[in-house]
């Protein structure tokens, strides 16, 4: 079972990869635009929904966490104080580097495990929930929105620059 | 290995629900703003990208080639020939009839299938592939992007809307 833990973390990792090539074609494009790219970020998609930059802060720690938790890392959430693309990056890459460092052999035994929840006390949910329910459908949220804000700003993505590459096998 | 496939198939199932309640909403606010919802049906977040509609019909046949693949049952893509809510509607709910049809058993043994891509002849991918790489991702995409829509056009959704229930153990 730890193979599955390991694949989803797997997976959100190749996810951010992605997320930072978005990023590249949105400096690309406010640059052929003229505009500060920086601008992307205080984007929203509705008042009260998370601009840009919160969307990747979200997606980053969703990564982040679904590796920690699934192998009992205790990790404190980071303050969100990037404003800048430059500030922001660094922070996707760092996330990149922590999750590509997990082995599949750290989630072994994790399916038997309940994951605490900090917002409900003395509540929490079982492993399987945790990455199918949770933490997969939330980071799958923020990559998306943080996707669909660039769109919504014409950065020319498509689905290819989502799914990014695939793992083929001849038949 | 069966009980993660389907795990997997519960949860786009739920995500279906989900989105079924997130339409509810929007009829509610299309009632109060005096406005038809199919109109909403038509909203996209760039001219380039699915309007609603097709966001939904592609959330329904990720969902449920989800679990037909995994589960080696051939079906075939439905003609996308609806055009109001009340079409889609029920589209959506016989999916969820459709895959909460499936037992863990279906997915005995889905581990070692290669499933092969009908867009790229010769070629398949592994079925831990096809469910983080493919079908996961994309499925995600549609829902959250049909989610975007709503938001973007004023319908009163938040998170607990996208999440769902949540499987809630004590500790």
């Amino acid at each position: 079972m730890a193979s599955q833990y390991f694949a989803t973390v797997q997976q959100l990792t190749k996810m951010l990869k992605n997320l930072d090539t978005w990023l590249d074609k949105a400096v690309a494009h406010a640059e052929k635009k003229k505009f500060d790219p920086n601008v992307l970020l205080q984007s929203r998609l509705a008042p009260d929904m998370f601009p840009l930059m919160q969307q990747i802060q979200s997606a980053c720690d969703g990564a982040k966490f679904c590796a920690a938790r699934l192998a009992v890392f205790v990790l404190t959430k980071p303050a969100d104080t990037e404003k800048t693309l430059e500030e922001i990056r660094p922070r996707i890459r760092a996330v990149i580097e922590y999750c590509s460092s997990f082995k599949e052999s750290d989630f072994d035994g994790a399916e038997a495990r309940v994951i605490p929840l900090g917002f409900m006390p003395g509540k929490g949910v079982r492993a399987q929930d945790f990455v199918q329910e949770m933490n997969g459908a939330n980071t799958y949220f923020h990559l998306v929105m943080a996707y669909a804000i660039l769109r919504h700003n014409g950065v020319e993505l498509g689905k290819q620059d989502y799914i990014g590459s695939l793992n083929l096998v001849d038949i």
